[in-house]
């Protein structure tokens, strides 16, 4: 570092550090300290040149990370805390209130069947006979997992239906006129086949569970680069106006994904709706290692929402306000709904380092990230890779050793902070994003770009979960002036996913119209062919 | 890495890694391959002022790291698995035979208790009648915990005496005529206050236990610097002809060290005897946390060492022949013997990738010493900070996080390796160095040496147990030709301490008269004053 040092932070032992809402201590939001403009077109060319010759990369890279704190609050800085490899969690796992405790041998098909039972029976069952009798329905709302099973069990539509509309669409979308690319595979004769399938077992009488016949689309994971997505299902979910879930760290199997990073990140769900959250959940969980490491699987019964006592929700003024002025209009009128309608506290705290955590979560991810795909970019050319990933790659190949071990001491703090407010709050809520969705301009097209200003905007409060391994869901909550989706997020305590379903349950239901507006595209899976 | 960077090594997956002792597949043994030349004296302050120079620096180290295979095996190599992080053990702890199990809560005294308990009664008791009547005897033999207390015990002599003549020997030893600094800190005091309470125990007919009034010396972390010297007890057992046992990882708390290294390295006991090592572990094993990671205590009964049954130690030949002709030899001879003596197996294998996990295990020590240090390293003047020191620190801060990553991935690798390889066999055999101590030379006085030809042949076998947080003893097996003590290393798998206490005990007692030389130097503690 030399040359490129600076003062660094004196970290005080974390048991040390005032978690009040009024830190007396000094400890201060530090708004993220993104030092680096919008980069697209030949700039990112150059600049991919600029990084990647030897001495010349080295020096600017320096200058880069010296301006954005890296030096003075992670690689120089002293810390007391050893390093922290896994977001693995020691914590004992709180008992949680209405419901079911599935044991583990349990098939993912009675998980479902569970799941599918805690969901309220008074809701309004599958809009799908009006659909079908009069065409898109003038209100529209997206059709659920239980809207699909009762529309096939009574026979009014079958999977191969939908299954044939589905292609249609993605045909349709895919085409220059949308150019939407919204699958990097699917195979129509595939998903034909295994509609036909479910046909078949919905014409015997035989579904294998309330998800037989119903639409899945798995993530590819290599789509995360160049940017530090976060492992990615609550940001995106969030942006898009619908429900995005991460359980705890070790709750989903991570058997056969591409481990772009081994220590962040895990899979997740999105789904339209909570209900439909939770039954992808019960299929989808891992209760396969039953140990303090993993406790018994949990799956809420949504039908006694309102009879939750004594949620106590807490919240870092600092941080939930550094959003976009709609996003903190929204965020803090759905917070103050879910106050009135269920009498719930919320806590003022102060969750210290946020932007030292996420700078550690950087310097984890990108590092990780140059590690597992060394095997796959050393067989590439290097102009099969993008001008955009080249940049990434050229920041994630500068971090030193003492930088990850850092990184992994300020994850054992942050680990420490996040146990002791959850001492006094069942959930912490913040915004999902700190902006909405923004267009990709046209000189991004060629060479990507790279905008680490709004990329840092984006994550800024998707981090804990990921770094942490806690778990962590999105629910809309409404619209910006644009008209874009707002979402607000709930972070837990270690395998607390039932209660966190229970919080979103409730948050939809009292939010309930605001995001029933009609997507300005909307392809209406049940409409007769 | 760019300018430097050379063709990487394409590891293939472990499982297909042929473990057997003709490893067709091409597992070549790699001699340590170390392109370093020893550096003393004014050499040794240019190196460090061409090494904190930043761009030149950079340069240097990357030729060094690139001559030293660290691009070719490390930073840019494919590696298959995921990184491990720490040395901990999930494969199932095998029974012991001939051992009592402590249960947990027994106290330190009690289990020194159950150690003596299983010390052979008919071993010729202490010796101390006819030293303290005869003066120094002629043919020496090291005074034992059991001597010790049994001459406390019986009056003989008392601990008071014991540490006036300790204390004596401390002086002359540190004087101008001897000068060997055998302390970095010994209080008189302290040691006379806590041999006069030691002494009114054993009027009273009230020890603490059999080591109560036993003088114990408790070794300075910090002084591995800058050899990356590994957990440092086996290895300067073996050079002073004593025995050194180092625990499984875990087995021993760490609390109160200083944590130059967090994921590499523990303490240890050096010890005079087997028996004396058992009666040492027994009093400090930590048996607080059980769990899968750290069983039962089983403390051997060395009483039955010869029934013993089927011990099978597995052998590397290339790896076990990389030693001077001496050790060789002297070890050879010692491994023949237990097989006579004792009817004992040995199966050769393939110890894969040596020279890789020597590489692996210095990025690793080095970045977490880098790391660990920086709090003191940032208080302290550059002037203050050895030469030899600045150097080291110089090439553990040119580590990557990509090397830091990629060398828990050769963890990864290394632990299924042995796992492997102790399904065949209950202890693989080694000398415990690939030279005897080496004179200091003149030149290194004032500025330290770096000499890691020397270093890596010192170290080449004490890897595995640090690394791979296994167990490993080191017992003395004879002299080399200048008189300098050799010794022998058992590897064992997790949680084995019993099993390697009982194969050491068998060395000892089978190779009992090579080791009874008497040293150059030797003071009669138990002489009268």
């Amino acid at each position: 570092m030399g040359l490129f040092s600076s003062p660094a932070k004196v970290y005080k032992p974390a048991a040390e550090v005032d978690l009040g809402p009024h830190s007396v201590a000094g400890e201060h939001y530090i708004s993220p300290n993104v030092k680096a403009p919008r980069v697209a077109g030949l700039l990112v060319k150059m600049l991919a040149w600029v990084l990647e010759t030897p001495v010349l990369g080295w020096i600017v890279l320096s200058v880069l990370k010296r301006d954005n704190l890296v030096y003075k609050l992670v690689s120089d800085a002293e810390i007391p805390e050893p390093p922290l490899f896994t977001a693995t969690h020691t914590w004992q796992a709180m008992p949680e209130k209405n419901v079911s405790v599935t044991e583990a041998g349990v098939s993912p098909a009675e998980r479902v069947q569970v799941a599918v039972a805690g969901i309220p029976a008074d809701m309004e069952p599958a809009a799908t006979a009006a659909a079908l009798a009069d065409g898109p329905s003038s209100s529209f709302r997206r059709w659920t997992v239980r809207d699909f099973h009762s529309a096939y069990s009574s026979g009014q539509t079958t999977p191969v239906m939908v299954a044939r509309r589905f292609l249609a669409a993605v045909e349709e979308c895919s085409g220059p006129d949308r150019n939407m690319g919204l699958f990097i595979s699917c195979d129509p004769g595939d998903v034909l086949r295994q509609a036909q399938e479910s046909t078949r077992r919905y014409q015997q009488g035989a579904p294998l569970s309330a998800m037989d016949g119903v639409l899945v689309a798995v993530k590819d994971e290599i789509d995360c680069l160049p940017y530090p997505t976060t492992g990615s299902v609550r940001m995106p979910a969030a942006l898009c106006g619908v429900v995005g879930f991460k359980p705890t760290a070790g709750r989903l199997s991570n058997s056969g994904l591409l481990p772009l990073n081994w220590t962040v990140g895990m899979p997740g769900i999105l789904a339209a709706t909570v209900e439909d959250t939770l039954i992808a959940y019960a299929a989808i969980a891992d209760q396969s290692k039953p140990s303090p490491l993993q406790p018994e699987l949990n799956l809420p019964l949504l039908t006694s929402t309102r009879s939750i006592p004594n949620i106590r929700l807490a919240k870092y003024a600092k941080w939930f306000d550094d959003s976009s002025e709609d996003i903190r209009s929204l965020c803090g009128k759905a917070l103050q709904m879910l106050r009135t309608h269920y009498g719930w506290e919320s806590v003022e705290v102060t969750v210290p380092e946020i932007e030292e955590m996420r700078l550690a979560h950087y310097v984890t991810m990108g590092s990780e990230c140059t590690a597992s795909l060394a095997k796959y970019l050393n067989n590439m050319d290097r102009s099969e890779i993008g001008w955009d990933v080249r940049i990434a790659l050229s920041a994630y190949g500068s971090f030193s050793s003492r930088d990850y071990l850092n990184s992994q001491r300020l994850r054992c703090r942050q680990m420490y902070f996040h146990e002791k407010i959850f001492e006094t709050a069942d959930a912490i809520v913040t915004p999902m994003t700190g902006v909405t969705a923004y267009a990709l301009q046209d000189d991004a097209l060629s060479t990507g770009e790279l905008d680490y200003i709004n990329g840092a905007a984006l994550v800024r409060y998707s981090i804990a979960g990921n770094f942490l391994g806690l778990p962590a869901i999105t629910v809309p909550v409404g619209y910006d002036r644009e008209g874009l989706p707002v979402g607000l997020q709930f972070i837990g305590r270690p395998w607390s996913e039932a209660t966190l379903l229970h919080l979103a349950y409730a948050m939809q239901e009292s939010c309930g119209k605001e995001h029933c507006k009609k997507p300005k595209v909307h392809y209406d899976l049940l409409k007769k062919q």
